[in-house]
């Protein structure tokens, strides 16, 4: 990717393209583009970062109020974002068996409704069992650590979404 | 609209809702339920308030980039929001003759190259002739005065999208 031909881009190109980097949070694209020129991917990266770091807690819980359930009712119904649909099937969020789903689904629910948000993780760099693993583990946290603990997990996503946007030709995407 | 009805609604529901008061920032609303219980409707909206004036001011241009032109593209194209497709209905948007059309197309593209954001006026409260007016003024404000009055501008566009909600009945949106 050329980064001259990203800050070219007028900020409705910017916004298409790269507004999707964290899941139905268009806004914060849409503020980084203030930021150019950007030295690199990287820049875009740490600029995306400190929006959010910038945000207040109930901001940060906001965004993450913005992800779809793993391996819930989106996905059964076939409403998730393109990316999140990638990412739930790569981690195998899409074969699980039935005992797994009703596993995944209670566990879910007692996460939101301790933390009134859902459980994020980055699925692209895990597999089930440690999806599964992890949400049993991380539900015992408390809000304020998990809250950031989650938004760390965001930011991963963020990053390889970032990357992928990189690795396809940025034309096709206008 | 019964408060403790709108107190008791999950995250998920609330977002449902709520979630396009400010256009295609969700992130707002699912905030702004971490502020439960609310007084009543005003409540909702004064957090929604502060938490927009909690943003850097790149934060405020990213809300304001997530608006559509007025009787721009999207109009044309006719994938507008629901909310934005009535509101510019409303203020005959989609009745301008063609040289009102060239004349607006013309002034959001100026306006657009010098501050960086789209042109964001509420419609409901404005009919054709005095939008082409605003625009052709506001135009010349310098970019920090004009972010501040085009905020105020998403405040009013929310406070009666809040009102529309509340007018409808609640149950029939979930």
């Amino acid at each position: 990717m050329d980064i001259n031909v990203v800050n070219s881009l007028t900020y409705e190109d910017f916004v298409k393209i790269f507004g999707s980097v964290v899941e139905k949070c268009p806004l914060i694209s849409a503020a980084v583009w203030s930021r150019r020129p950007f030295k690199d991917l990287a820049d875009i990266e740490t600029h995306i970062t400190e929006f959010i770091h910038s945000l207040p807690d109930s901001g940060k819980e906001g965004i993450l109020r913005c992800h779809p359930d793993l391996a819930g009712r989106d996905l059964q119904s076939g409403t998730l974002t393109r990316e999140s649909q990638e990412e739930q099937s790569q981690a195998g969020m899409d074969t699980l068996d039935s005992a797994e789903i009703r596993r995944m689904y209670r566990l879910n629910a007692q996460y939101k409704e301790r933390f009134g948000f859902p459980f994020v993780i980055c699925a692209r760099l895990n597999k089930k069992a440690e999806i599964l693993q992890q949400l049993s583990e991380r539900i015992m946290n408390d809000r304020a650590a998990e809250r950031e603990g989650a938004i760390e997990e965001v930011k991963k996503i963020c990053s390889l979404r970032l990357r992928n946007i990189v690795l396809s030709d940025i034309q096709t995407k206008l």
